[in-house]
């Protein structure tokens, strides 16, 4: 069964983000960067990333007290090309968006930078810092650990969070190559989406604490949150379809993660405390940026990206099919859509935003309240 | 059924391809070089990338005159961090230590270090390289393209390398943490192994030019050599279980493998000229080093990264599991076997090894000769 979708703008949804965190006590400058990173998200049709979450993950945790909404980003040690950043548990787009620059800026000044960051919270999409190196003619890399819901490979335990490792890369199209996702198979934004639209899971995406695959998304749900279930590494259970890779990779993000700024992982990420009370997430993060111009021009190096990607697109495709994407097309796609119709928006996302709006006085009135 | 098998030393046989290397025409400093990357594969237990591709990849290649004995490793560009390599059809393996070492000299000095090469051939296995880096007390991160094998998601044509993205780093533990492994879910030295031993495969490991699996070991060989058949990227085929993920880590790797350095990419890569001749094949290659003391000081690194991988190894298992691996610990694990018991050669790579010996008048007498 279909959801009940109403469609708000990009330009109302990012100003109303923004007079929210504004209200909240974010700086104002910073309130406009934290909706801008959000609102991305929903440009690009990553419902799991946008104003879906602003409740839950930001508003709530500020009002909770394990987010800060003035963020100190201290600069604990810094090389060349290299800087250890601590958060000290502030808003993490402020956070992502001051790393990666900095990483930008090293990398036009040596050719390279890296920024490893401790005690942050949720930064959204790892793809807006991707594509902030992208746009200045660099290959960008990030990264972040989250609260565990992976299990490693013959492991039912959740141990590792859906860790992206993400790139992006400028081309010679109107969109850059950006490839933006977890290294489970799925995450819980989609399991949620299929409960709600009342869809069994393929059998892959989920294991019980036997191991074995789970179907049904409530059960699901539930299993996570009382530790019984948790998701499979992109490759899936055991080892016939590889799933040792993604749950390598997503042990990478998870050691460059912690390893380099002395920050917390794997459980400690959890979000509470041994008292079960809630505590900060104390994320850690990582940024890479690449200076294209110091091996190439930078018009050369799209070219070639984007003949890549073209000659990917125009290959045979299967019985069926009409159309194969590369990373980041989809996304651009769905803004095209979505500049046109708005920002679709279903009723517990619609509750969620007249809470907010509630809670924090906003003078706002919804499209569906008109 | 199972196969013959006999076994010889890892001394034995890495003096032997250095013996052969130096025959051949390989100067003999780096003929050592050569012989020492081939060993370590072995030495790994990742039998696909050692003795048995030493005629078939190497020496074949040499006589074919599309790979050239004597490694003119020409720097096209250089910058603080990073650098632009010819490799001008030379040994891949020279090539490769030579880069990673530039790469690691850059990050002694800035604290990161990028090199970028084209027209170099294959490599070998892209661990040893990220290995060279976490013995340096960095992080070592190495990619290559390869010939054209596995098919974009909704594709159904042979379009990307197997183009492995690989990431080594020190532990404080007995071997490093190393991730060494194709995008896609498998490579062909493993298909050919199941054919040799009649064993079918799992669907979602080849498909076949309507999109669907292939499961026949000898009819996906035979597919791949006409065109007919393909590799699923990591994730598998199609949507469902994320093979858009893995064809986008093999997309990147495509890009960085050729993007920076002006390289050969996709198709170019098939090692065949427009009249049907072999021709070289023009690899491209990335070699990464960050160096973790400019972020913090190298025991803590890897004391947060072996606590990382102990919490993993010590999660609860799936029933029926004993031993849950982290990445590098089976190659660790082969290593200490295959220290003892030596290196298992089938009938088909003796057979290689002979031919190589004979044609180079090499004075060697292999184990089953006795």
């Amino acid at each position: 069964m279909a959801e009940q979708l109403y469609y708000e703008s990009f330009e109302r949804m990012e100003q109303f983000m923004t007079d929210a965190f504004t209200a909240i006590g974010v700086p104002a400058e910073e309130a406009k960067t934290c909706a801008a990173v959000l609102i991305e998200s929903d440009k690009r049709g990553i419902d799991s990333h946008g104003v879906g979450r602003f409740k839950p993950i930001y508003i709530d945790r500020i009002n909770e007290g394990i987010q800060q909404v003035n963020t100190q980003f201290e600069v604990v040690r810094e090389g060349k090309t290299t800087a250890v950043v601590d958060g000290h548990d502030g808003m993490g787009h402020v956070i992502g968006v001051r790393s990666m620059q900095m990483a930008i800026d090293k990398a036009k000044e040596y050719g390279m930078g890296m920024v490893a960051v401790r005690n942050s919270t949720h930064y959204g999409i790892a793809g807006y810092y991707a594509i902030m190196a992208a746009n200045a003619g660099m290959i960008g890399i990030t990264g972040t650990n989250a609260r565990p819901s992976i299990a490693p490979t013959f492991g039912v335990e959740n141990m590792l969070g859906t860790n992206p490792i993400t790139f992006g890369m400028p081309t010679d199209e109107d969109f850059p190559f950006v490839l933006d996702c977890a290294t489970s198979i799925t995450q819980r934004g989609k399991i949620e989406h299929y409960d709600r639209i009342g869809k069994q899971m393929p059998v892959g995406w989920v294991i019980d604490s036997n191991g074995d695959p789970v179907t049904d998304p409530g059960a699901a749900l539930k299993g996570f949150n009382t530790g019984s279930c948790a998701l499979a590494p992109l490759g899936g259970i055991g080892e016939e379809l590889a799933g040792y890779k993604g749950y390598g990779y997503a042990t990478v993000v998870e050691i460059l993660s912690a390893a380099l700024q002395a920050g917390s992982f794997l459980k400690a990420l959890g979000g509470t405390g041994e008292d079960g009370g809630k505590r900060p997430y104390h994320l850690g993060h990582f940024f890479i940026a690449i200076d294209i111009n110091a091996f190439i021009d930078v018009d050369e190096f799209k070219k070639t990206a984007g003949e890549i990607l073209r000659q990917l697109r125009s290959s045979d495709k299967a019985q069926g099919q009409q159309h194969i994407y590369t990373a980041g097309e989809k996304e651009y796609l769905a803004y095209l859509e979505r500049r046109e119709t708005g920002i679709p928006l279903n009723a517990q996302v619609r509750k969620s935003l007249g809470d907010v709006r509630d809670q924090l006085g906003i003078d706002f009135q919804f499209v569906w309240e008109e």
